[in-house]
């Protein structure tokens, strides 16, 4: 056996030609000397404020990354179980070593894919583990990495220094306490930032079971009676304040689909009863949890938390996989969608609001030339998110540049996001991004589209200014 | 302050490659030295027929220009009102200066854009500006535009001969007169061709308000009577023929949706007095509306206009702007669409008729590989459109090419449109597409995928037999 | 009159740049030493069998390709009668020569498709042409083609050999008594390898006229009563076990749409009895044919047979065109197609089946990355068809690769599927695809996202083992 090394090229995804090569070298590194900016991810929030030291290679790595779960599933049928998931899954030293010889030997399953790319730098970047994963370095790797992770330099809050992180939002559920999010901001020994983000999806889903439960609970975390629509409105009204007081710069939301109609007034009071009740159809689910989301527009015109929609995705699409392993564990399949008419009655009521503002993701690339882009382009509260899941990956990004660009302009743009909970993967997540924005700029300017001053202007803003504006930040 | 060069490189979009750049440059030179072929646009017959001088900058070159709107609007939160929307509005020379002034400060607004590289053509080539607008040169450039607007060198038919038009469509209603089209025609000092284009879309919608005004307006313009659909049908054949004598070689059709469905004759019939009656329901409204679309294909085997169809906008998506500032300022926003079925009644009836021809144009890119390119390569009469609106830009263009040429190739697409109002960006929107075409075929050429001299022949085609075979020039 | 050369470079659809070239050559030559698979067409097993000598050039060459007769007649506006077609029409000397002659008069229709590659391809390597056709060189073309193919190195056995395929898959009606196939097994004279594929669309689609007719057949085919749903359902069992053991290791299948949801049994049972009575209406028929389909997968885990799907196609478009000249001359075009909701049925159930494998094909290349890649990559069952039908042609093949490759990565894709009838064009198209994936892999290669090794690897990999493991070859 031969010992293949792992390289990270400096150049890495810089096209070959050598001319554009250069100057994308050049904007990548101007961008480079600024901070990482994560305004929506799933980092626990507990790691950072308590420190957690990382117990192991696999629930470091492997097990929180369900893009990682997924292609060893789909591609190298090992199976989800035998990975540590569902994320929590107590694991032997030797369960945890034989999830990661799965891993190592399955290697050849990650070729071309962004997932790949990410654990090479990982495991230059933050282990200086320079050998390619196999079945027969596996174990070698392993034991670096977790020799490493006993230190203190391997710690959350040491990474995410080492990262050079200067924001990392979290996704919380509107009962939160948010208890660790004030335990970092009382800490006097800790100068980063971390932000809540007000994520109600379960709240206003009124036709799925449980909803009264949910309800009954959100009344309590409001201390508010929910037993009205209008009290369900209120004790988010008042939620929304808390999470805002306690950091939150936006709330997130994520459905079947976009739509945003309102119904009459007494016709969403009628239709929540009925959803207290258990008694609501589909399809009027369907409707009141449109109206609920324009509300909640509606009190983003109040209270300024900058609204992220990314809708469309059919969840938990293997069903024996759920019911095994719980959510979030690689099942969920992208759909069409359609925004121009579903956020119509949203926009045009809210959209010239100067206090509202949306970043509209999508799962869908197909919209973001159609949709996305002549949405930004024309009302000043929206901005075209970063391609992110399903579309995180370097050709992605350059096809939602050349999309995008034409209309809403970087300016109209979200800066990117990471929207991870695997933790060591953020760098290698922006570093992407960061290069794949050079590489479309370099080429605008050697096609003499753009003055290379303008260049670098925007390679530095996209990673500074643009996410600033997109969420508020400062 | 330094003041910034404006430059216009003349291997502008040209890839960095230096083969393929030789290539090109050597293939858009060929293309370049014929006349411009504009077949459908939007600039007002009035001016050319009066030679009525241009009043000073934003008039000119911001006002009737919706992009430019748009991006100063939703990018760089500028007031439509500030800039002079709706076209028409007097605004004092102050007014007039500050609406530049806003326009050269968010120059920045603009970068990656297609409007930046149009008006970089326009300052540099039509009025000799190379300086980069910013806040600082606003007035400079201002002065030295509008001094040149008082000569003679540049009044629209000066302009014309300079920019090289040898053909110009105007956009017309029905009910025109069509004055200045026949003035131009009888004016000996004038060897120009400007064509009207008939546009009945407004007359085909039987649900929307105003209906049987607009209905009588035509029956009145084609001296016809209306109260049946016969009567209709009737009004329509005449004035087709009417704008055919004119000069007119298409008809411009765009619905929400493509459908061209027949009805039976008695229910088109029953369904059109209700709709004279003002009762006819939404649905039923686009199914005659369908019927009626067939019927304009229908009409054009007899009298051989060239039917171009561009559905599936959501127009003044904004309605506070709509009823503040009226259609056509910025807020329409492109859907989803669908051309294989709707389109199939018309086609499988009409699509072999020799004397048939129809245009597809689409604002949704997702349609050229699927249903645009599969429809021109079956069907003798089906042409590709070319990307306009929402897709007139460098990337777009190449995407089209790239999926339409494998099933229509060159021939069965239309040449560029530049469908604009803003007469001084013609030769900078044509500009653009020339390029692009020379890019494509010069990387077809370099891949050894096309000979040099084919592609020599394609170059000069798109600009000259092409246009004229899909639109029935000559 | 110049005769002009007809050149087929080594270096054909490899990109310009030396360096990325000099790397896709070296991917593309590894590739290249292995023989043809091909696991899905349409060549008639007569032609093997019986080792028929081709009769002349044009029901060769021209009439069994709907992909040539389509640009001929779309953009060339001949009339397809001229052509031959339908395939089998007899036709003269003369009729055979001024096919030939309207074809070569108007190559240029050809130029920038994939249709003029491959005729390049097969008139410089199969027939030695190096001719560009042309009017004037329309019969010298047909004479040196018409000459060779009297000899023996021109008959299908001698051309199977000669093209290097090692399996060649047809396309066959469940009730062919697959006698051709069982022949060419027991020719001892016989080395090469041509087998079946179950296609029983015609017979699960209950609301089409005749199918209690075919219902029948296929009863006596499988010597089954099929008078009930039960029984339907045994004698599709029956038969696809009697392919399998001739050979077959796929079933095909293309539907107006993808779905695959079950009815309850009772349902099934009786709206089978409605459609036998020639009573159910449409979309009951729809819904019985998603069950059937969804049958068609349980039957698979129990045979093993790969399930390919194709979906969403409007067949014979062009009505007049299908009365006249039947199906299958070019009158079929694509539709906007789903396949996350509509499969979701299929792939809960027996998705993780480890003895179903079903391979998804599309001709809307919009489903790439938003639903077949999130699909094959999370299913262990799920494979990406290679772009076919519409999409098979160099550009569509380097845009696949970029979508599908994040998330599937190379290892779920099925291999490069020729689908053809066009014998003579079977290298060719293989070739175009073998290109594209090095072009592909070398990009990845150059910008330091693969190691060379492993690009290599995979280069091979495409052309051996994962169609292998696509089809379960072995």
């Amino acid at each position: 056996m031969t010992k293949k090394k792992l390289e990270l090229h400096p150049d890495r995804l810089f096209p070959a030609d050598e001319k554009v090569r250069g100057i994308a070298r050049e904007l990548f590194a101007a961008a480079n000397q600024h901070p990482i900016i994560s305004p929506h991810g799933h980092v626990p929030p507990e790691w950072l404020a308590e420190d957690i030291p990382f117990n192991d290679p696999v629930s470091m790595l492997l097990t929180p990354d369900h893009y990682t779960n997924r292609i060893l599933h789909g591609t190298a049928r090992v199976d989800l179980a035998d990975l540590g998931v569902p994320v929590g899954t107590p694991m032997t030293e030797e369960q945890s070593r034989n999830a990661w010889r799965l891993f190592c030997k399955n290697w050849w399953a990650f070729r071309g894919t962004a997932v790949q790319f990410w654990f090479t730098s990982e495991f230059v970047d933050v282990f200086g583990v320079d050998i390619r994963p196999s079945e027969e370095t596996a174990d070698e790797i392993y034991d670096i990495i977790n020799e490493q992770l006993k230190t203190d330099a391997f710690k959350p809050r040491a990474l995410y220094k080492r990262f050079n992180i200067s924001l990392l939002a979290t996704t919380d559920d509107p009962a939160s306490d948010l208890r660790y999010h004030k335990q970092l901001n009382e800490d006097p020994t800790w100068d980063g930032k971390v932000i809540p983000t007000f994520r109600p999806d379960a709240y206003i889903e009124p036709a799925r079971p449980g909803f009264k439960a949910l309800t009954e609970k959100l009344g309590e975390a409001a201390d508010q009676d929910v037993s009205t629509y209008e009290g369900h409105v209120e004790a988010m009204r008042k939620i929304r304040r808390f999470f805002k007081k306690n950091g939150a710069v936006s709330s997130d939301h994520s459905h079947r689909d976009a739509g945003t109609a309102r119904l009459s007034d007494r016709e969403a009071a009628d239709l929540y009863q009925q959803a207290l009740a258990g008694k609501i159809s589909v399809e009027d689910g369907d409707r009141l949890r449109r109206h609920m989301l324009n509300d909640q527009a509606r009190l983003a015109c109040e209270d300024g938390l900058v609204m992220t929609l990314h809708p469309a995705v059919f969840r938990n699409h293997d069903e024996a996989a759920f019911a095994r392993l719980g959510a979030d564990v690689g099942g969920d399949v992208p759909m069409a969608t359609e925004f121009t008419a579903a956020l119509q009655p949203m926009l045009t009521e809210y959209g010239n609001h100067e206090n509202f503002q949306t970043v509209l993701f999508t799962m869908d690339q197909d919209v973001f030339q159609r949709e996305l882009g002549p949405l930004a382009g024309y009302y000043p509260s929206v901005f075209v998110g970063a391609p992110w899941w399903f579309l995180d990956e370097p050709d992605a990004m350059r096809r939602y540049r050349e999309q995008v660009t034409p209309y809403g302009t970087f300016y109209k743009t979200s800066g990117f996001i990471d929207d991870t909970r695997a933790f060591a993967s953020i760098p290698a997540r922006h570093d992407v991004a960061r290069r794949m924005d050079a590489v479309y700029l370099a080429r605008l300017v050697a096609e003499h589209r753009l003055a290379l001053d303008e260049a670098q202007e925007i390679a530095e803003a996209l990673v500074t200014t643009i996410p600033s504006t997109a969420f508020k930040l400062n």
